[in-house]
């Protein structure tokens, strides 16, 4: 099928199922093709073609509402709404299409995420405001069976029977979330996906009772029994448990079947959770057979070989798993250190440290805040926790860190990974707000090395600290061996690197940006002061009194965090000690920055070096 | 019994069974009579009398660890671990016993909390770091019913069976919460208290078949199904489930049968949660009967009348009701607003509200997460939510007001009780963190007003305006007929109050103190000019111009948040403008403040009024 040609999901409900299979094999080529070429989740979209088919015959969208779960699976989705095109040329680039719903890029996409585990409560919002508004459209929450233990999607479904009228709840159940699924909810799924389904279950078991003199009475006695018979036949009353009807589960892969499990739904009057089993990254084999999450998020690769574009660059390594292997060295040394993922071990590099220290590593899944409550008791119980997450997955942990970490002064380490700008991810996924939100936590150190020495050394003094201690890294590539400035680093020491001329222009930079601030400087020839701000708290006064009594400007080049962090920092020694100083703030600014590649993003904010050369020479 | 000669808990295993409720009823007493005078949690502490010296008798602490979820409920703990005379003669006193766990006050008290849902993750982390350590002593969460519905005690349950060892959970099921627990998981506990126990239902059913002719082969039969026999038994398998085993329910009342329970519990290998059914209150009738969660924390009361002495102030409502009496006006006249607490409803005064729209008020349980992100699609769905919520509890929504609600520009209203210090309760429920969040959150305002003409202006602004929108106001008093210096408030306006001789000194004032402080100005006779910083972002920046400028001293006075809210935006207000005025913080510092009540502890922070005068002299 021209797939161009699809303007809306109408012409879904004309097609027979033999149309919507040819459909569905064309969407999914096109998919591998596009990832290939661009970027972005294939696992994910490749795993849920039919069922969107199908959620989009059943359904009546936008009047209908159908909300995807972490949004990162919707290109079927996209295709079915009229946006092929942009799809194909634009995917995740800067200022073309999104790799997420967006409510305006279409009518169809009736609600935003990017983080996961929040279409349940969507859902519930949108049933509460049809009820007060006296509506009636169906309410779909497409949740995967990771996303749907996190706390959020919890207490989501704990709500959910409590309010008049009905959403459904489809759970695409892959048994494989990012990487591989944790915990005892998961362990009841998988129980589940294994036995056979709740209608043929009964079937069998009304004829083994029929063979039994008075067999059929015992049916009919048991059924009696405050309805507690259906237990009988189906492993799980989970969501039973949480008040909602269930059906399932349903082969993902067929669409004719999903087809009637989904009417069956439509037409139920209580909310329903839809059991569908779905393969991850369907119908591409290296996607298939991946079991570590490897191609949940991808770059560019070659879909014949099923290599990765990116493998071929040499002598570089990403921050993750340069951070990692920091963190394994520290832990063969040290065996009280234990490691602590919500769900990030593919992401953040941890694959070594799972393997090779499997008592003292644990995937919580995507539970950020039982993560942090659960490290702090850990410390009181004599081990030495270390964290590692995403700076913007941190949001969801800002009470426990604050309430059950920092409160008690307990030391844990934490690694915050993809802080400042992420790239194509876009505005759900950038690391920038987390400085902000930490540096009022009480004692906490906030530090961002600028190379891997750096980082080595910032590690060693964060697991020897009394206090928590957070070392921010960005998304990207380092190189391992780098030059080293200074090998003393302390608590709070930046670095500053004095031009010969005594030059009173002082440029203050924080993160690995810094060794690229210096050669543009040299290669253009600039006298200033540069200076490393190792630790965004606490600051080095001893090098700010310095700069401040010079009586020269101040640039804050920050371009890994909002102004509420190192610069409104600044901003408060400096009025503190009524310095006056011209300061020039070239950080992030409060807002929520768009997808595209770095230097796109950093172009368009006015925040890449050239901008900061410019700025430089106006100074002189 | 004498409870001051208790030195720890060991003598409970000597005492027979009569020794141990006379024992209980003493300690019951002597809560009331304590709670009487000092104020405090009485209704949480009455119902676990019984389960806490079970738990005593059972266990052994402080090898073994028993962890109280909030903490709240410590009382009977507090006394059997030798605390009796502190508890007595300085309960949430200034530098008295804490009203809640606390370690720094007995080896007993393993963990400390506050905030609600923590427990399950604490014994996860003592539970892996035992594992570790080769330790295997029992850990013990004693948790209440709405507790457990909240996303972190659920993810901490979902980790609980993937960790080696085992962990008690002691479900305190009172059917009751902080008000009436909600939600789908509660309708199934609900059902279980109201059905006959485990036990006796088996044997009844055992008997049944027995009549039946092969009646006990089918039990068999039944038996070898996948033990989903057991199912047809209880109503729930919902820890089950979590892959948890489960027994119960149990009186919870009834110590001996406590004992046995936990006994049970303590043989078992796997993580096991034992249902306790307690009545909350249980002793004292008032709290007993009270069905709105009025007994929950409490003030002084008459014990033989149950009245508060409070309620004797006359002219003077609480802020809660003060601003749950605006919001139900403007729902009165604007049938899209619907109110939201995260079980709040008693805590808020948003009793009436809940009465009088029933549809359009939504109690979500303890689940401050879900409460963001439906508000956010409520509002996408055409209504318009106002969320109502502590300070300290925000915190745990932070990623989804972030990502769910300020990201989509999507503009709820949110009261924010509770800001500031909150007195008795202490550390870990100040409202002091908030702006300094919040502040970086990109398109939010944050106001707090000075009275209760003052917030029901910013309320009638609130709701015209297009994105979020936060006001807060204190514990406390309020009158409702006040002073109202300016009547024309619209977003970032302050109000300066400028003396006759020209003063050059300026002090910048938030909050409902403003008044107080005009008063003591007036009455010591201080040449100063007043400024009332009604929003916190954004700033009123022509004041602020025109008292940088006119080359005097800025003193900024913010007692309801830390330094990195209001007075860090003034610094960054004042560096990007190049001024260099003279400026003094008195802000709340960057700490976690005990508890004590208001004046006691501002005036240990050198922040009450008379310190701000010293000050403000010492300028002059």
């Amino acid at each position: 099928m021209d797939l161009e040609k699809i303007k809306n999901p109408e012409f879904l409900k004309k097609l027979n199922n033999e149309e919507l299979i040819s459909l569905a094999s064309d969407i999914r080529k096109s998919i591998i093709e596009v990832v290939s070429t661009k970027g972005g989740h294939l696992s994910s979209n490749l795993g849920v073609v039919e069922l969107t088919i199908a959620l989009h015959t059943v359904f009546n969208a936008p009047k209908d509402k159908i909300i995807f779960d972490v949004g990162h699976q919707s290109y079927t989705h996209k295709i079915l709404t009229g946006r092929y095109n942009e799809f194909k040329s634009s995917l995740r680039d800067f200022q073309g299409i999104s790799g997420y719903q967006k409510m305006k890029e279409s009518i169809y996409d009736c609600y935003e995420a990017g983080h996961s585990s929040t279409s349940i409560s969507a859902a519930c919002g949108f049933l509460k405001a049809q009820e007060i508004n006296g509506e009636n459209n169906d309410i779909i929450a497409v949740i995967g069976d990771s996303s749907i233990t996190s706390g959020l999607a919890l207490e989501g479904l704990n709500n959910l029977s409590s309010l008049k009228g009905k959403a459904i709840v489809v759970l695409n159940d892959n048994g494989m979330s990012i990487s591989k699924p944790v915990g005892g909810v998961s362990k009841t799924l998988s129980r589940i996906r294994s036995s056979i389904t709740y209608t043929s279950t009964k079937n069998k078991f009304r004829k083994v009772l029929s063979k039994i003199p008075f067999g059929s009475k015992i049916y009919v006695f048991l059924r009696y029994l405050k309805n507690s018979i259906r237990r009988l036949f189906i492993e799980t009353t989970l969501f039973e448990n949480f008040n909602l009807d269930y059906i399932g589960p349903i082969d993902g892969h067929n669409i004719k079947k999903m087809i009637k499990a989904l009417k069956v739904a439509k037409n139920s009057h209580k909310s329903i959770v839809v059991h569908v089993i779905t393969k991850k990254g369907f119908g591409y084999k290296p996607a298939e057979d991946d079991k570590y999450g490897k191609w949940h998020g991808v770059e560019e690769f070659d879909v014949s070989t099923g290599e990765f574009s990116s493998s071929k660059e040499k002598d570089l390594i990403s921050w993750s798993e340069a951070i990692s292997n920091i963190v394994y060295e520290l832990m063969i040394k040290d065996s009280k250190i234990v490691t602590i993922t919500p769900a990030m071990i593919e992401g953040s590099k941890l694959g070594r440290i799972f393997r090779d220290f499997p008592n003292r590593s644990i995937d919580v899944g995507i539970s950020e805040e039982h993560a942090f409550t659960m490290a702090g008791s850990m410390y009181l119980g004599g081990c030495h926790p270390y964290i590692s997450i995403y700076s913007t997955f941190l949001q969801r942990s800002y009470d426990e860190l604050c309430h059950d970490v920092a409160r008690m002064n307990i030391p844990i380490v934490v690694g915050i990974d993809r802080a400042g700008i992420v790239g194509k991810d876009g505005d759900t996924h950038q690391g920038i707000f987390d400085v902000a939100f930490l540096r009022s936590v009480p004692n906490t150190v906030i530090a961002m090395p600028k190379d891997y020495d750096d980082a080595k050394k910032l590690y060693e003094i964060a697991f020897e600290y009394n206090n928590m201690f957070f070392i921010r890294y960005p998304r990207g590539k380092i190189q391992i061996v780098s030059k080293r400035y200074n090998n003393d680093i302390y608590i709070g020491k930046w670095d500053i690197i004095e031009c010969k001329s005594n030059s009173n222009l002082n440029i203050i930079v924080t993160g690995p940006i810094f060794d690229k601030v210096c050669e543009a400087f040299t290669n253009e020839n600039i006298d200033a002061n540069l200076i490393f701000a190792r630790f965004y708290n606490p600051l080095d006064e001893k090098i700010l009194q310095k700069i401040c009594s010079n009586g020269g400007s101040i640039i804050i080049y920050d371009i890994y965090s909002t102004k509420e962090g190192l610069y409104d920092s600044i901003c408060e020694y400096i009025v503190k000690n009524n310095y006056n100083p011209k300061v020039i703030n070239l950080s992030l600014p409060t807002d929520f920055i768009q997808h595209g590649n770095l230097n796109e993003v950093l172009s368009s904010l006015s925040l890449d070096i050239s901008s900061l050369i410019n700025v430089v020479k106006g100074e002189i």
